[in-house]
């Protein structure tokens, strides 16, 4: 995936900056804000050991209607208690002053360690200077200084027509491993300048982040720090989408959404493959999800896919224990394409001949049909890998 | 742990040879018989893909009157159809013939590779020679003819007094990474001269084994073809246990199955370190044990352990996502007796201090208190090392 190289998208302004919080001098503070009301949508993470950013931004009643981010790196504020939650409030409210936007009209959001006290005091000395150097190309800047382990920076764009005019818009987000809760956090961002009714944000993001960032899995571990907004203010210039415009919305963000969530996936960790593990024949999607999440969870699977092992056998015995109605006679399996299992039978050496050199690619796909019944599923996994080990067994040692 | 160098069981004969199913030439075929009737108890995989011997053992009538256990290691015969399920009669009958005991009183058990058809020519084949070579301290080479991956052997014996009369119970077992789907397998075996009633037997071996093989957590997955199984023919001469001997019969069985599950952990697949993880103060105790497995199976917590790193982080991130009632702010948290985590607040330095080089040892607990009631649970984990990816990537490449 290419990354775009200028990302404006009209009414916004960004910088990124560091305050001192990363003890590398690396960028840790990212403001982003419309010149204009915004309606928004936040998707947090469901983990009840939410970090203080997170237990106010629930709270906060402009959830709507929030003009953009400010966003730390380095620092989770998890697991601060009291005081995690009074350094969240003076950021705000120090942002919201600088910006002289209305107060509590920003995301604040944190990632980075958990359990270590926020240096708010850095956080507010730099926000003033951050401000005056907003710039409408700075949506990259700030992306820069929201990565902790990232490897590489997260970022998309999308355009497309609408009433004889282009609509934006420009992604990024972070994320390394879905999710370390130590270093705490998948966060992603969008900003568009199209015009949104607020029922229809909040829908779209809602689901177009349950099939795309609830849809990856790198160790199944789930961050206590998650967020994922949407920011539209219309300026553009065309009343709310409806119809084909608001579909070609949909589209695209989904699409942006997706692309920076494989970016996070492929980052995962030390991975080095990307599987797309699809389940159809279902007794319902409910059971489909289920059995997906557990394939792309298995220890066992993902060292398998590392080892471009043709392993159908620990899949198998995955989906028997997954909580799902399953019958290894009825389970049908391809690998990359190529059906190796029919009815729960060793598949023809032939078949396993053809499918072996392709599943050393980077990416590639298996498909599960169960033969209960119509409910489906997918999800995207990354291989677990020595240097996954290496990188989450020396992180703060 | 030491392990016993005799392992002699009034009644019971066994014998291990190699019957050609491991291309090393190494044992692949062990019997054990008692020369009277037995009363037996077995615990089979709830994993929904059984392998053919789990199913024609789970139907056999003649559960609860086993005689003794005929075993391969190599071949799992699990997704093998219905010819999986011919080869298990064809070596059931062909044991129980060369024996001259009933039809379907042994209990016949397959560990290793899953899909490969079962070379049930070699075993039968090799049956006849076993039976002749049946020794009293045989048991022994029964369990080292039951490995597979295994890098040690595991087994185990206990002796108490009861009327006067010694009671033994010798145990053998097999696995390495709880549980290795593509090796298949956990099994387990206790052979003891006590007399029981079949009642006391099943109950005992259920809760036993849910209390000792159920704790254990290496990768989180769990195999085509665990079973566990108890056979006691009443040779020590006395009636049925009741009372304290009873009593002291469950307390042998445990701790005997304790010691043969905690090989099992230690062998897990290039584990370094073990950690017993308790949680108190849980809703219930279903609640407990739910939270007490995701924080085993999450690969942050089993590479921070790995790692020696106090991350008291990871595991409150893991119980904020385990569908359980928690408070990060009612949380307490001790590592190796070290409370560190008091009210989900930051630890001070010193028990930190105090706490690390204790998390540097290969054993070592972790307790966790909810504060929200009075359920609890614990079990047993390994870490996530490099090595275990190096064996589960390359296993069969």
């Amino acid at each position: 995936m290419k990354l775009p190289k200028e990302m404006v998208v009209r009414g916004f302004r960004a910088s990124g900056a560091s305050c001192g919080i990363k003890r590398t001098g690396k960028p840790d503070l990212a403001l982003v804000v419309s010149d204009r009301p915004c309606v928004s949508a936040v998707v947090f993470t469901r983990n009840r050991v939410a970090a203080a950013p997170v237990v106010w931004g629930r709270a906060n009643r402009n959830r709507g209607r929030l003009r953009g981010i400010v966003v730390n790196s380095g620092n989770a504020n998890a697991c601060t208690g009291a005081a995690g939650i009074s350094a969240v409030r003076e950021i705000s409210r120090t942002a919201c002053e600088a910006l002289g936007i209305p107060k509590d009209s920003l995301l604040v959001c944190s990632t980075g360690v958990i359990g270590v006290p926020l240096p708010v005091g850095k956080i507010v000395a730099a926000l003033p200077g951050l401000a005056r150097r907003l710039d409408p190309k700075g949506i990259r800047d700030a992306g820069e200084a929201i990565r902790t382990t990232d490897a590489f920076p997260k970022r998309g764009m999308r355009r497309f027509r609408a009433g004889g005019r282009t609509v934006t818009l420009a992604g990024i987000a972070k994320g390394a491993g879905m999710i370390a809760p130590d270093m705490a956090t998948m966060l992603a961002y969008v900003f568009t300048d199209a015009a949104l009714r607020p029922e229809d944000a909040r829908r779209m993001m809602r689901d177009a982040a349950d099939r795309t960032f609830n849809r990856i899995v790198v160790d199944g571990d789930m961050s206590t720090n998650d967020t994922a907004a949407l920011f539209a203010n219309g300026a553009c210039g065309l009343r709310p989408l409806a119809g084909a415009g608001l579909a070609a919305f949909r589209e695209a963000l989904e699409s942006l959404l997706l692309d920076l969530a494989l970016m996070i996936v492929r980052d995962g960790e030390g991975a080095t493959r990307v599987v797309r593990f699809s389940v159809t024949g279902a007794r319902s999607d409910a059971q489909a999800l289920r059995a997906a999440r557990a394939v792309a969870s298995s220890l066992l699977v993902k060292t398998a896919v590392h080892g471009a092992d043709l392993n159908w056998g620990r899949v198998i015995a995955v989906l028997g224990r997954a909580g799902i109605a399953v019958d290894p006679m009825k389970v049908e399996m391809a690998f990359a394409g190529v059906p190796l299992l029919r009815r729960g039978m060793r598949p023809d050496p032939a078949a396993e001949r053809r499918a072996a050199p392709r599943i050393r690619k980077d990416a590639y796909g298996i498909d599960v049909d169960l033969g209960q019944g119509k409910g489906s599923a997918f999800v995207y996994f990354s291989d677990l890998t020595e240097q996954y080990v290496r990188i989450n067994a020396g992180y703060r040692s």
